[in-house]
């Protein structure tokens, strides 16, 4: 069994993480933290989990997380890179899912997250948690980013089209729509049902702090520095994120359903669906799975790829399993065989 | 293993059956049929199911349900008593989820559902498919009426107080607030997310079917007539029951949490909630529970009892499962450890 | 044209008042303040009222309020009777939306509201402004105490059959469903939209402070203390009360849609159905009407009447309004006739 | 007084028409027809009308049109092109909701909409009802095409840029989102709540109806053929477009926001946000207004408009009433200062 350790457990991911690991076989969970809960019933901030978990939060201070093999950082940004290096040299596996290690120039990161970065040389070590593009570096990583959820969304769809070079690196466009639960669970105006329920919006069209993450991962597989423009909105729903996909064609001779499918076909949880699809965002509700369609138009030099996860999961908390899967060198898809909730 | 065939799988209860069975152990479905949908896969309807169900519907004319060990009838209402002799027949045991055999006088049954019933010495057989009232007979029975959603969430609210004797028989009132999946998946005015969106209603004040069989189930514990007000409501979202349930109290010096508490102390999909709670229908969503919460304001002698489920599950095909696994000495939970999606 | 302040213009109160106001034929708006976004344009935080509101909001310790003919208090509770005493000694006729001069019982309120009352002898003076009730006395008012919102649509409904003597004054029960508008727009994880979206609960069944609100109205016309039971729950849509309201029938020759219908005859805000009839809060949505509707299911002695407003118009700034037109002799419906949005 | 017709009463156009004209102080309803619905009270289909329309709808056969100053078609596409001309030859100007006369080539409407013309002759006279781009022609019009809602919110934003030719006319991107509103009010799965609530998905990316419309506008203002991708998506919420366009610059010195300011500067149903905004659908609900803002993220090649309007106001029925205040020489805003419902 792999002992396992939640620090910041009384958000979305937390409990995300809670509701897929107390059913994952090889896991015990041996302690979740919360500064300001501590003391209190994980089953009374989350009924949810009524009868699933008998563990009360304790304050990360009183913990002894160097003797879980795993803990997961389901932190806001700045809290994972405090503690990292301790629990690194005490043999601890990390795996963070806030933003502190996904980006390489910590020069970019420092000026997007408005911080100094507390352990630069640990970015450096650390495996950007997207396996389908690092399977095997994340099997041998003590130190996994968690990517951020728009940026799996739209690297899922775009990754694989880039490195077949079939379309150009300019203009990339990722118009991308988020449910609200993408803002967490902590009291603030713009996302009280009264101001984002029956309403659609756009939001940080100037810059959205996933947009360097993207870049990062968009011109590494380009090999050059691709010209994108990524818009996220606000969708009046919890979860999902559905990302829609512009490139210009490079070739006009390529099967790219084809193309698709076959670089995914042995992805436990990258499903391309059939030629003229439209994925929702509730075929994956509540799942690891990514469901994506591509399409051209008119048959026209724009293509459009469709991109579907949920945030919560395949965009955080499942995903974060995923890699701890890898790491421990269980199934990949250990205790992530969930069906979507329809309706 | 059990073979398992589905009749009338293109509905929300079809779906739900199916996401349940796909991930239980001792469970091979053979057949789910669809007259409409014959041929289509069911993956094509339900996306949700890709990668877990590899079936298309077939004509139920056409499919050999007598090699099934256990069919569940998915169907509107008229339908499983056509053809649920030839199945008892050939040594099919037979869930039925709609409410062809849930009320025993015939008459009654005949007025509310507009039509002669075709078999009505199977209803006196038919065994009220509710396990925490009826476990014993469930065990033997070749024929299960599954409880309307409605009836499930208002009895295991009410019936355990008229048992123990503490509250009067009249005035009993349930107020039900219902997502709008309880009205099915076919095409209708009132349920387009443009009607029932963001609105809330009563409807069917004079009278709705599940009153008859709610009543059919207090008189029989209160062992006399009750006086029963039953009003249902639309609540703007997907899934979940809230029945808000009010009584008088007979006497004075009871312990009510603790009369309810210890009633369900064993039951694995009845939970009950410590004093002062209140639960929310997500606690439940999708999941076989039932959270419970007694409370009695300003200690008079009114007092409220609030119940949830998903109606789709305990309300219609978690319970059916439930009862499957009861009447195949399977343990009763058996594929049904979901822990509800929250947020 | 009659001069207006609204003093805490930030809130959902604050700009429906503001909605209804730009287009009233007699109104001139002289101010809308708030300490936190003095200084701001007040179509910067509301941009539907771009076009029609040119003010910026003021700091109400700088603002010369005495000036105003009204000044409407959206306020939090507590606030208002700090300075309303100064604006009646100016002649200043004052309008309060929130609860601090609702409840007669000063030991009362001060209990529930958990604070010394800072001018008690103006409670006395203050009129209870349902004009269905106290038309009259409005008129000649300086002080009004605005209804809460479920007190509104709870006494809409049963006052007349108290009135008339034709229900039990014991029980009385009152299930009433809000959307979260109700709560405000303050920052709050409950009314999240990731909280209360899709999910339907009940809350503070042990005691919600406009129970004792309810209950003086209620007692007042009863001549008697009834005993009513309160259950408030939250519906997962903004806008829209809905109370389901249960009584005993005293009489049994009385013909109670005639006497509901009789009553509000010339009421230009009170709607009462046709018999048989299910008002949904959509249909009132945006308005300052109330539509009622009255059944007696199985002809027998329990009766239920329909109550539906939108909580943030007639159940708090429409209905303040309608007191002003009162107060200040214009038509009572003056600047009210808005058709709701449906869908 | 303006006499008027809605044929085809009963879908959500309908109703809107009816929201707005019953305020209107120039208009006096003559007639609303529905075949389905003859003889039925209109309040009791649409109880937001209760007090406010007395009519009963009537057979459009039945009723004499001719005699109406304005007819309005509120109807499925196909019925308009029936008896327009019949109207025409009366002297009734026409108002068509519907896309009967919106596509000047008759064999690409014939080829989108799957029927032959009735009238091809009208088609040319028809003006196109976009008052910012022709409000001459609809003034002296008999005939007006209204557009559609997503050509509304996709032309208000690209036109001005492509008239200036500050951008090139390939590639143009329109990723748009509306609620389920636009689907209509007629039964249909999709847009069931249980289907298309707390969901989103792109539809008909392969090709999608408005598509022909918008290329007209756009191919006429750009004096070229341009090369335009559009992707329609639905959002689970009832009323809004949101349009998110995007376009590659021609030049860098230009001040765009500057550019799309100073052409809207005198239109009353346009409001071009400041620089950095973001409209919210919400902020238009229920108006006749369409907000614009414009983008150039990172200072890119890319530039994003941002365009909302609510589909039944400025996309449908407002825009009618607004062709008919200028049709008729009624000041332009006539009964449309209608202030957005928040929340």
């Amino acid at each position: 069994m792999i002992k396992v350790g939640i620090v910041g457990g009384t958000g979305y991911t937390g409990v995300e993480l809670l509701r897929f690991l107390v059913n994952h076989p090889q896991v015990q969970i041996q302690a979740v933290t919360s500064r300001a809960e501590a003391g209190t019933s994980v089953a009374d901030i989350f009924p949810n989990l009524r009868g699933y978990v008998d563990l009360a939060f304790t304050d990360p201070a009183q913990e002894n997380l160097h003797e879980c093999d795993v803990v997961f950082f389901a932190t806001p940004n700045g809290t994972a890179m405090q503690t990292t290096p301790q629990l690194l040299a005490a043999g601890v596996k990390v795996i963070d899912l806030s933003a502190d290690f996904r980006i390489k120039d910590i020069a970019v990161w420092e000026k997007w997250y408005g911080m100094t970065h507390a352990c630069p040389d640990l970015v450096a070590e650390a495996v950007y948690g997207l396996p389908e593009m690092n399977r095997t570096a994340i099997a041998k990583a003590r130190l996994i980013a968690c990517p951020g959820c728009y940026p799996t969304a739209v690297q899922l769809g775009l990754l694989p089209l880039l490195r077949a070079d079939v379309i150009e690196s300019t203009p990339l466009i990722a118009d991308a729509k988020s449910g609200v639960s993408g803002a967490g669970r902590k009291a603030a105006v713009p996302v009280l049902m009264g101001e984002a329920g029956e309403s659609f919006k756009a939001y940080n069209v100037a810059g959205h702090r996933h947009l360097p993450e993207i870049v990062q991962g968009l011109n590494q597989v380009a090999q050059q520095p691709v010209n994108f423009t990524f818009v996220p909105h606000l969708v009046p729903m919890i979860r999902g994120i559905h990302a829609t996909l512009y490139a210009t064609l490079k070739q006009d001779n390529v099967d790219l359903q084809q193309l698709l499918a076959t670089h995914y076909q042995n992805e436990p949880f990258v499903d391309v669906l059939p030629a003229r699809a439209h994925p929702e965002t509730r075929n994956v509700r509540g799942t690891n799975m990514c469901q994506l369609a591509i399409h051209r138009p008119q048959n026209g030099s724009t293509i459009v790829i469709l991109s579907v996860i949920d945030n919560l999961v395949k965009g955080a908390a499942g995903q974060a399993i995923q890699n701890m899967n890898i790491m421990c060198e269980l199934p990949e898809a250990m205790g992530l065989k969930q069906v979507a909730l329809l309706p």
